[in-house]
């Protein structure tokens, strides 16, 4: 086991029960603040941000061959790209750091923020961005409104993780305020577009792994190699706005109804620390070509949770989703991406797609939610919602527990502002 | 008219009359040698690289504010992120240097590397990267192919630039062999997919242009100001796995039958140097939407080649097309790509799809002038070509040409290697 995952460890500084940033977890990200507004990369623990530069000056990494400014860097690249055998050792080194009786507990004002003081930055450079489809719930929920339900599963669906192609300039941290799109919508029943504000603006509820190994042009990789490139794992919306994607998507998949932003959790959890809530994913039927087969377990039991917020201020959570319900896992997806010999980058970015389960509770868009637009979630101030409106606040959350640890992803939270 | 342009500059370069790169086109890219392997941005003249950072060296940029070591970089990102009131103004100077009796010719040793001996690398650093599909043509030599004369054009095609995000990874400068790519195909009549090396693989002949100013989320470019955020333009070829593609395209878009690879060629040629070249492109009926509109001239006459060249040697040119032939030109592009909100980024690269002319000798692709496999090509050597076979060499070119002045964009080319 990796030291840092120990459900026994228990630190100095306080952390709550339902806190996301326990000892166990560990996550990394970017921040700076209003006194010292330079990012440095960071970590965290209960209410505070840990400076890792601030705490590297205090020789905290000592026998840990680290560049001397890879804290003091507006995203962790750097810090993925010295590989997991060092990586490793600096989280469990955060770990030893924490624990309860270690000495630097006196010296924690030097190194921990106030979580409250902090900004999160996006906490890393994306250089190719790429989205599956890997849900079969969802992938079905699409076909049946689309297709119907004899042919709502396309004939390639069960054969390969379908992905495509995503924008990576237009993903933001959470807490980027988003703009409504504009663009060319179809009304029903005409037989000309129009141009003007999204009126089906959506969320999909995603998580997303971050590469911290590069490959070559030409190489591939296996699917029991693929963890040793998956640095770790965050919480993303692919903002959807469904008119504009319905009119345009057609050859060549979807582009301005997904472009206009994506929103990415401040924390990238490493995959290490993900590694005591592995299970078993669905059975694949039909079988799957042998580059796609894998052995054990490469599912992960993470709980998510998306929550709409009105302009008036009152919640109501639309939908509580796992990320273990994927039908294609990581490990395929990069087995399939690379199998052909595209070559990739240490930040390449690769989302899940919409996660839904098969219960209604647990779809992870609204145009399942809504079943297309035809039935309306009540809020608690009375208003209703069939898809998301102006100055309404998206919050999606993820984490897993168990063994009495609970290892959180932190929020990816995106509020919408009228089209200008 | 801008200065570098005046066709009546004659160098102290010896240029040849079929040069690429008379003192009219002053392009940018980057190299290195074998003596000097730093990667550094140049320019070119006839047969000559020229080193910028030496000719920098040697005060020729007095009076331009450029940073010291703007030149001495991997990329041009830094150099087009000046802007184009500097960037025109140091390709001006360079053309003042190069011009008949200008001193520095007693210097030349200094600054210019004869080609052959210089080694040229990816000029851009790319972020992200989009493929349009904007030839009326190619769209509907494809359409009646998979769908018939009648439906052939989707019904969004005239109303918008259709295009999708591509990978920016696996971009490779023009000398960079390939791999045939592995992947799933589905074989005719079967219902199961199988697994090998791609057996319909096909260029696609298409220029791109580069961003050299950057955009926030939530900005919109209009056709107007199109040109103030290209910088220059490029060959380029799209690889394309034709039945990789087929069987994963649905619905989501091309994925794995593209991103193994594209060729660009290593020489970006500046929106500048081609404005000699505007003509009026081809009536857009129905009339578009307003953001789509635009005034003036904004098609390209840029006379483009591929050539097939056979294991044994043996050349064929196998299309003659023309950027003239796009329906939507670049600003409309870039005009709908950011109509949503959408940001770009400098390095950025949109390129066209394939061009394909009227004529079946300009067709941009062996699909096409195969006409989906259909048709065998004789090659000079008495073998056939219906896709590209192992061993051969795709080369692709481009020029403008009037007034006595001809401006090229060098070559793309890539070899095709047996899969692993």
């Amino acid at each position: 086991m990796i030291k840092a995952n120990n459900p026994k460890l228990t630190s100095w500084v306080k952390v709550d029960k339902n806190s996301d940033f326990p000892i166990q977890n560990i996550p990394f990200g970017v921040f700076n603040t209003k006194e010292d507004s330079t990012p440095r990369v960071c970590s965290a623990i209960g209410d505070f941000v840990i400076d890792l530069h601030n705490l590297m000056s205090l020789g905290a990494f000592k026998g840990i061959n680290l560049p001397e400014n890879v804290f003091a860097n507006p995203y962790i690249n750097d810090f993925m790209a010295l590989g997991k055998s060092i990586t490793r050792n600096v989280r469990n080194r955060i770990s030893d750091i924490l624990e309860t009786g270690h000495e630097f507990s006196s010296l924690s004002e030097q190194f921990l923020v106030p979580a409250k003081d902090a900004n999160l930055l996006l906490p890393v450079k994306i250089g190719d961005y790429t989205d599956f489809y890997s849900s079969i719930e969802h992938a079905t929920n699409l076909g049946i409104m689309f297709r119907g339900p004899e042919n709502a599963l396309m004939p390639n669906w069960r054969h390969l993780p379908v992905g495509y192609h995503g924008r990576a300039s237009s993903i933001v941290v959470s807490g980027t305020d988003i703009k409504r799109p504009k663009g060319q919508m179809l009304p029903k029943d005409a037989d000309q577009p129009v141009f003007g504000p999204c009126n089906l603006l959506d969320f999909e509820l995603e998580m997303g792994f971050v590469i911290g190994k590069a490959t070559n042009l030409g190489d591939t990789i296996s699917t029991a190699d693929a963890d040793d490139y998956i640095f770790g794992l965050a919480v993303f919306n692919d903002w959807s706005a469904r008119d504009i994607q319905k009119w345009e998507y057609v050859p060549l998949g979807p582009f301005l109804g997904k472009n206009f932003a994506s929103t990415i959790a401040p924390w990238i959890v490493t995959l290490d620390a993900l590694q005591p809530f592995k299970l078993k994913g669905p059975k694949q039927e039909p079988e799957v070509l042998p580059y796609l087969q894998y052995d054990g377990e490469k599912n992960y039991d993470v709980k998510l949770e998306v929550i709409l917020e009105t302009p008036s201020g009152v919640q109501k959570t639309l939908s509580n989703s796992n990320f273990k319900f994927m039908y294609w896992n990581m490990n395929q997806q990069l087995a399939h991406h690379t199998v052909n010999g595209c070559n990739i980058n240490v930040g390449d970015f690769y989302a899940s797609g919409t996660i839904s389960g098969k219960d209604e509770t647990s779809y992870g868009s609204m145009l399942e939610l809504s079943k297309a637009g035809k039935i309306a979630t009540e809020m608690p101030d009375g208003t209703t919602r069939k898809f998301i409106l102006d100055g309404d606040t998206i919050i999606m959350k993820g984490y897993c527990e168990n063994n009495g640890v609970r290892i959180g992803f932190g929020e990816a939270v995106g509020k919408i502002l009228p089209a200008d």
